[in-house]
């Protein structure tokens, strides 16, 4: 016979999934009911607002996709990429990647520009793109990339896909509710994030937006949708406004009991302090770190506050010290992906968990394993 | 300011989610661990296990899709079907069409057999299909359909289509942990469920399950899979037995402790006991529905005990009954789909809500509304 899991009770200090509140588990654990339950639809619509609040905008199709941000990912792929479009896509880490293979398994061709990863997207490589492509439809690239800790000019690369009548697909994944993110002051057309970062609310749940001129395009489409679960034209009926709801798949209810707590505790603690409290323990961790002789990969202007990708000392071992953080000290960081990995460390101050007590804790800790 | 969201407490007899164990409430509201953590990992092990034995497989490849169900059906179809592939559908309801949904926009044809909604998928139709297209790869059908409250003889049709070297493809949402349902046994090579039926755990999750013959299949596929997030390729390094698990997407972590606490529960009850749990409450639900002169849209040997499809009463008020019993009772059973809304009434006795007091409640509920 198996027993019931009781997990051990870690810090996660790594790129998410991030602590996560003892309301947001609470809520998780609120009686199921059903999901055409006239009860459960009012909150939905709640959930809808918080998340324009927290995106900064006011599309109507904002909603959580009901399942995780690479779900969330392939849901602004298969709706707005029809075959044969052209899609330029920015890739200075993982996710670049993962979207250039979102686009071609939808027939679609990836122009890439790419980067040094650990380096910002390069506004002039996709100026040049633009020109040279005129074809293309989108622009798609990541704002905060979970796998190096660097967060790129959203703003700039907005305006200059709209000079040359591209929309933009952006990954938020890392930086929703960490780091300024508008999407309607810098006209981004589809967007999706994670509820497990900033957030602070469990895995499981992408919160997406989409413009009008991304629905325009949508309701424009000449071939239909490859996934139906991600079809946003019957996802729009279930989610919409209208007061018959069309049924279209069973919502996860409880998970969304939680975003709905989530997304309230941003609200009362407001986004532009939660912007400057992960700044403020970024600012206190770097400084700690610093003494600690280890530096960052990202240059100072394009670090993200919410996860520090940092060096890992010459001579120290990745695996084993991280070992030790979880085996003495329950403290989960992250370990470098793809071609980062055995030479970064990510150390993420994300949501609930960028919090002072975290970083006296991180650095303490660290400092014991590597001295 | 929006305020935290508190459920009512319904009680669920509906098509399901169904009233979820508070043992699996407690179990989502546990501390969130990192999806990499060796802990986790353990867990998954066992959830892996669990499932096998919910399923009655040795099928390596058995995980839970982090998505619903809609997810686990495009799962199953967009690995298996190539562009061009033909796949004999059954539809006798709503999900079957579902299924040619799928079919189609992977580029595959759906040979479709109908069946009269209400009545089981005509094993001599499947026959018929099966000689009439040997180029046929696929045969999918519902086992239980969620639409209509209608069980198919799964092992007769999945010999048929072995006797023509078809693969299965099975809908096992309503039926997985309610009603008797074997993979090996029966020769199903790809089945997916729901975790908010009669498992009773929350809605978000499907599991599935997929044969050695089946894995061939995606193996030798020429064609990438249309979807990132539901490549099993992808997927399979995950969750797959390795002692070093690749990156794929974030699991919804909390989601995973209830449905680990969900499968505990049945295999401490046992699935042979579940059943006939089950079997025991659908005759005392029936003997009571027939004393208030409410018949079975199903004929007797092909009735779901875990989703009873009723004949709404002449002259009765479909919506301004079910209103009544959510508004004074806190009691939701389901409306009818499709072509049978507001011609029936899905009472459902799934999983934990499958309960002699749920019997007598909604039968006492319903003598009083109809009165």
């Amino acid at each position: 016979m198996t027993n019931s899991f009781i997990p051990p009770v870690r810090t996660l200090m790594g790129p998410g999934p991030s602590d996560v509140s003892p309301r947001v588990l609470e809520a998780l654990s609120r009686p199921t009911i059903g999901h055409l339950d006239p009860a459960f639809v009012g909150m939905m619509d709640e959930v809808k607002s918080l998340l324009q609040y927290a995106f900064q905008t006011k599309n109507e199709l904002t909603i959580p996709v009901s399942a995780p941000g690479s779900a969330g990912m392939e849901c602004c792929f298969v709706n707005l990429v029809e075959p044969g479009d052209t899609v330029i896509v920015c890739q200075n880490g993982v996710f670049g990647g993962r979207m250039k293979e979102n686009v071609e398994r939808i027939g679609g061709k990836a122009v890439m520009i790419q980067d040094d990863w650990g380096k910002p997207v390069d506004p002039q490589k996709v100026e040049e793109a633009l020109k040279q492509h005129p074809e293309a439809k989108i622009l798609a690239f990541v704002h905060a990339e979970t796998s190096t800790g660097v967060q790129s000019d959203a703003e700039t690369l907005c305006r200059m896909a709209r000079e040359h009548d591209c929309l933009t697909l952006v990954d938020a994944v890392t930086s929703l509710g960490g780091t300024p993110l508008k999407v309607d002051e810098w006209g981004i057309d589809a967007i999706y994030s994670g509820t497990q970062k900033c957030l602070s609310c469990v895995p499981g749940l992408s919160p997406v937006s989409f413009s009008a001129r991304a629905i325009e395009k949508i309701k424009a489409r000449k071939t239909p949708v490859q996934s139906w679960f991600l079809d946003l034209n019957l996802v729009m009926g279930y989610w919409g406004g209208e007061s018959k709801r069309a049924y279209h798949h069973t919502a996860p209810v409880n998970a969304l009991y939680g975003l709905h707590e989530s997304l309230l505790i941003l609200e009362e603690e407001g986004l532009e302090q939660a912007w400057s409290r992960h700044q403020r323990n970024h600012a206190a961790l770097k400084a700690g770190l610093e003494r600690l002789g280890i530096d960052f990969l990202v240059d100072p202007e394009a670090r993200l506050p919410q996860l520090n990708a940092v060096n890992i000392p010459q001579g120290v071992d990745d695996a084993k010290i991280r070992t030790r953080l979880l085996d003495e000290y329950n403290l989960e960081i992250g370990a470098g992906l793809g071609a980062l990995a055995g030479k970064v460390w990510r150390i993420g101050l994300m949501g609930h968990a960028s919090n002072m007590k975290n970083v006296m804790f991180c650095l303490a800790a660290l400092a014991d394993c590597l001295s």
